[in-house]
């Protein structure tokens, strides 16, 4: 077994503390990681929370890895000891069913064994990434951007692909307008990567305060939802909208703004069940969809468009001591926007 | 102008009686067409209650018109004297927005002209197919199947074209697992349809009476929504679901049955809200959409593929007299399946 140090939540809602544990020793097919950087995700901080049903505790939280390969197993031929390599939300999945066949592993018939709060094929529960290393199957591994902050490319593995895989199904790209909702981890990343796929990007936020950041990173149009002018003077124009933000919306209100055949896609889980009425779905085909990360290939895609086209996650570089005040600060919105852990903070 | 007579509805809720009135005289790109049949659907009755906003009667309804055509403008040219002809729910539309021009003219930016209960560009309200004659701009009507009884063929110009475009736009076909929700006027299209296009097709009904019809209509499955053990038994099943049905559904409960990338499109206008969960939508990049009827060259293209494959509505032929029985009978669903009025007995 190989030792590891990180933090973890000793049970629901406990601050994360120092704790130590093993990995399993590589197997043919495994690589070993020194785990340089790893994201906060919200979602980390839901599962340290106890919010997701089954959850396993002691939790070590994290699935925006990124690292340097430390060890290969005899098998292994997708990556080099030295190689800069990310793990974001998934291990393993059966590798077997359709939608894994397909490229679609968090769409595992048999559940994807995820990176952390999970069970892994033996049963032993999984540890996330606020640790110093891993062990992963090479084909749950992604190859990182070359020339890129390693640490600023971390969040990509969750956030990134989060907001990639429904631009890249829904067609996002020249000649198309998409609208983000939202302007916080997930929805930066969505203006960035929208922007570098050619689509005309608005952000629609609720504070006009997010005007500048929204089109500093690279947004064509800004509109505050808190304006009831709005919603009068948009309707019916965007062939892509994603909603990145949890909080009740006005579902019909927003509807209305897609064009004809247009897609709303859901990516934050909503406080509150979707209420819509069918007439604005069925007044130009419209509908409302959901989308969960993306696939392995689609993760290695994204990260490889991201290192042409230079996009990386804007983020707050901390040291793992400080994760339970970020956390509060995630809480209340307060990052710009990601905050990334310097595993370096650790050793 | 040109003398009609039909069947009108004075005001909102008034029984449906007779009716002289006038159309205009063809113009240059106009036909007449001395109509046959004309189908009931169910939204001629909410029209005809007023149940839709800003009506205007004296109302004659019907938008599944099926004739001949008896004089043909100066200019046309898709139309000679004695073809036979269908007009569904559109006689005109902007032409230029660019819905019109990919021909989705049922999502024209200035809304369609409807051919009943709509204002013609001139303001003229429109008048509908329970009547004897119909002048429309040739664009606006299509060629019926040359070897198929025409009355049966007359629904096909709503419920037809309402089942055929989300089948053919969702892309049901060999291979596709089809679910089609209730088993009306609708529903039989949807299964007979979605059957010619070689998909296997499951029948969901609340009532175990319809497992004979839909399976005889071309269903391979049948599934009564009434046992619960119907909903477990299907989970992650489908890759398209149509509801044609307005009563209130569970809709997580449906969605659940959805395949990965599965589409479940309202064809239907439920009395409610839809309410669903976000979790079914991206636990699967599921997806709920609307869709309404179809453009008049896939109306073209559906005639086309029914005269092929032998595709017929299901019906029952009456009298004009008895429009009014035939009204409170659809309200009890006590017909198979569809109402149509043969034109002759105004004659």
């Amino acid at each position: 077994m190989i030792k590891s140090k990180g933090y973890a939540a000793s049970q629901a809602r406990a601050a994360l503390a120092p704790y130590a544990f093993e990995r399993r020793d590589p197997r043919a097919h495994d690589i070993v990681i020194d785990i340089k950087f790893c994201g906060i995700c919200h979602t980390d901080i839901h599962q340290a929370h106890g919010e997701f049903p089954n959850s396993i505790f002691p939790m070590v939280p994290g699935h925006e890895i990124a690292g340097l390969v430390t060890a290969v197993g005899s098998a292994v031929t997708k990556f080099r000891v030295g190689d800069k390599v990310g793990v974001g939300c998934m291990v393993d999945s059966c590798r077997t069913c359709p939608q894994c066949q397909k490229g679609l592993e968090q769409f595992c018939a048999s559940t994807a064994i995820w990176t952390y709060n999970s069970r892994d094929k033996d049963g032993t529960p999984t540890m996330g990434g606020y640790s110093d290393n891993l062990v992963v199957d090479e084909n749950y591994a992604c190859r990182m951007p070359d020339h890129l902050p390693l640490g600023a490319c971390a969040p990509l593995l969750c956030a990134g692909i989060t907001l990639y895989s429904p631009l890249k199904h829904w067609n996002a790209g020249p000649g198309k307008q998409v609208a983000i909702i939202g302007l916080g981890g997930l929805g930066h990343m969505g203006v960035k990567i929208a922007h570098a796929m050619g689509a005309e990007v608005t952000v629609l936020s609720h504070s006009p305060r997010k005007e500048a950041d929204s089109r500093r990173l690279g947004a064509d149009h800004f509109h505050a939802t808190s304006d009831p002018a709005t919603f009068n003077g948009l309707q019916g124009r965007f062939d892509l909208m994603i909603n990145t933000v949890s909080a009740a919306l006005d579902w019909n209100q927003y509807t209305r703004l897609l064009a004809v055949d247009g897609s709303f896609v859901v990516v934050g889980i909503p406080d509150k069940a979707i209420s819509i009425e069918a007439f604005p779905l069925i007044l130009g085909r419209r509908s409302i969809g959901g989308s969960l990360i993306g696939g392995i290939r689609e993760t290695q895609e994204m990260l490889d468009f991201c290192g042409r086209q230079q996009v990386t996650c804007d983020i707050e570089m901390i040291p793992i001591q400080a994760v339970n005040e970020a956390y509060e600060r995630v809480l209340k919105s307060d990052v710009r926007y990601r905050f990334v852990i310097d595993m370096a903070s650790l050793k």
